[in-house]
């Protein structure tokens, strides 16, 4: 579980629920099944035209990926540093994979071309899992737009009637949908997509990592620059040391 | 037909529909000729300007383009596993015209540019395409604003004879234009540029396997090689395996 | 004549002025003098201290080049079907330079460094023309919203003398400016920085091409690999087949 | 001096000036200390947290390059036609540079790595000014927002008490802020921040022109190709024909 | 330290603070802890969604990096200047391990890899927080705006009981949050993500010049192309000239 997420998310509505007490005890007001629906309803549907229809009902998938946490990391630095001893036992799929066209024999070219492809193509297909949440953090203060328009088009039709007092009560209703909006913008959506694409680039640094490491075995360089070369792509606080 | 693009236009109407219900049921105060007719012919103005003549009598063909389903993919895959067999029977236009310059006895680089160029002028048209609906998704809510402005303006104009009962449905009827204009955007244009560009990526993820492919073929590769290089376009889990 | 252009201006002012009359037939109320003088007084002091002056003056042709039509296609096309009979009577001027050069004798090499230099300078140059519309429809209504502020403080500082009656007015007047701010970027300024955009695309397709097609003669390929290269560059419904 | 800068702020001035005198002969309404002071004053601090103290003490430098000529042009040009005979008497002391390389004998490679290399790094020193200017445009109308927000809750936040009468007013003053703000941005700041960003462009293209007029002379190529690989830098109408 | 930071923040409170005394002595009306809860709460929250969790956790150390100045450079132009002599007692620590390296008989092209890639991914390290600040910065002002919602929501549904009396008092208070996203991201966050950038810029271009004067040691260049190579990387003010 990546608790980051939780905590946030626990965090914002705290935020949210807490401002809201301190202003008024009636709670229920900011309870509408109908601002939800205009919101939540038209951004799942500008989404179905915006993306192929098995990317929207991977959205759960995705939804899910966000919540779970990351332990590829600390598997990929260990097995850099013994690889030339273990290559059997690698825990990394794509490292593994990599080792195992060494033994194969493939030819250096033909590794690195391979390898790479992989990485772009796995980029490629998670940027799609990062736009989806980006158009929902677009989509969802939009609709929020579009349902205070509606709200304020009804109460202003019917401004003579109701006088002035019913005016407070329907444009605090019209705004509930622009807060709605925001809120699954600002809070979910749109730091979703950002998680998402901090992901992306961790996973391609190990994987840039990987391929180096797989070249380095292949091209049989001594310890010393396999050292050097693989620390460049980590903080110096991380580096490995001479005698480690 | 692509259900994912009506499912979405459906869901949306009703997101929109439902919610006025619920407040209101006076329907027909929604709906406004002039309204309609300010944004939508605004948008056409604006695109008319913006782009070459026969791009926007194109327009109709583009919007059914969204509507129409994706096939090509899996016949390229399948193509793809066996292309030593049948390079006959292949499906795949663009993958048929590759095959068929290996046959002809095209260079490995002459084979690669030609059909790398394709690619990229077909990116380049299509990108055309999308871009007139990224117009028409900022026009919209622009020209929306524009008719909310003018009906502002006629209706501040007279403020002191109608009296303030006058000036609720007017600010009413000025804001329609605005959410006319939100709701073509954000239902239709932007989502419809959206999916354009999700199958420029997708046709082209394609082609570059097919173009991978083709050069496979050329340079006569042991079967093993094919099958690993093809891979790495595709997520580990539709992988061709061994035995396949 | 570039008529999807008149028609677009056409069109979009046809939008604006019948919506108007649906509303009032007052029409006199939009004619503002100081609102354009401001708005285009504004926009105009924002181009000269943001261009050189001898862009800002060139404005005029700029303009005159949206309007203008394209005609270079078609020439482009048909020169390269049977380039290598008649290099002599090229219509097209950057064209007949490279097959002039390949005739003097030029290295493979040059020949290309110089066309793609021209053809990178170019666009340099055009860009400079989009970005100055560019510019002109995002200070249009940025300076309609300056002058809609000028209008709001005059009117709200003299708020107690006329009585509410007077608001409604000058609120009225206000709005204009930001109204036409938003007609000059929208109609105008923002579709012909895009047009000119689009048509630097293209001017660069055709030129690649011919570059492609001088450096074939240059290397004097068998015509079929001719055709298939020149091919690439265009969608596969206009190809040159076999026998035309 | 730049005149178009000049002209440009003396137009944008007048076009203000002019609008407000047309509504109201008080001007002095819209003179205000504290408004100036929280826009300038915020934006300066802005500034100050975003770049280096030395860069932001630079600021009058860079704003005096904004209103300086450009001479640079006409010389580079010039020297270029005859560029074999007079090494000596160059003027643009970048070209000088490469040509003195050419003399002590520096190898091909080397003087265009050199040359790049100082081509790149001005451009972004010269950047970090234009990025100066933008910051300026961007930060300006958000102190000019928070000025304005600090008014309206000082005003409303005494609604009471002074009745409606003295809304007007705040309301009027709370404004001037946003005002100042959007002149400061879009008169001075934003096309200032342009004009820096065409200048790099157009140093840069004569920079380009003068490391490869550079690299003719190192490699004595015949006169007619040095005129026409330098002609690709220009627009066709200011090229050097064959006797010139 | 950085005191342009200092100033800056220093300045920044003073205009804000200046300006409202100017107004009205009451300033407790500006300090409203549930106001800062939901903008800071939201904004931590949406941030703990957005990155990894030991990202969010350091970010108190990326605050003081923002204070702490910068002294790497004058070092590395003067370690440049006589490097081929005091190679032992080098400063910075980039520029020592690159001359170790050397020393060590790396090949060139190891060498020249093995630290591009360490510049490579130390810039994509501190853009990371860089991203921070933005996301801070932009965050902000969108929990601004949902506490101002909220405040509205809860003040107009009891428009009624209050009276237009109370209407004022309401609408200040939700116009604070607001001002309080808008004060934080405009004079803190965003600067600090923009000077975090300029750093990187910096950084990377000392280590670039650090790089180059290895790759010269490496080579056993002749001290002036030494000179002009490097100084190719500075200001032309800069340059160390001859007998220096």
């Amino acid at each position: 579980m990546d608790i980051a997420t939780i905590i946030g998310i626990v965090l914002g509505m705290g935020a949210i629920i807490g401002s809201i007490l301190l202003m008024t005890p009636d709670f229920g007001m900011f309870g509408s099944i109908s601002s939800f629906g205009i919101v939540f309803g038209g951004m799942i549907a500008s989404l179905a035209v915006a993306f192929p229809l098995k990317d929207v009902l991977a959205l759960g998938t995705a939804m899910g990926a966000v919540f779970k946490g990351v332990e590829a990391a600390e598997v990929g630095r260990k097995g850099v540093a013994d690889l030339e001893n273990h290559v059997g036992n690698i825990n990394s799929f794509f490292f593994r994979d990599g080792a195992q066209m060494v033994v194969d024999g493939y030819s250096l070219e033909e590794l690195t071309e391979i390898l790479n492809t992989r990485i772009d193509y796995r980029e490629l297909r998670e940027n799609t899992q990062a736009g989806l949440f980006k158009s929902m953090g677009t989509m969802a203060p939009a609709w929020g737009m579009v349902g205070t328009l509606i709200g304020l088009i009804v109460m202003l039709s019917g401004f003579g009637e109701g006088g002035t007092d019913a005016l407070g009560g329907g444009m605090s209703a019209a705004l509930l949908t622009t807060m709605y909006g925001a809120i699954f913008a600002n809070l979910f959506f749109l730091p979703m997509a950002e998680k998402i694409k901090t992901r992306i680039v961790f996973s391609s640094t190990m994987q840039n990592l990987q391929v180096e490491a797989t070249r380095l075995i292949h091209q049989k360089k001594h310890p010393i620059i396999v050292r050097e070369k693989l620390n460049s792509f980590v903080p110096p606080k991380e580096w490995k040391k001479e005698d480690s």
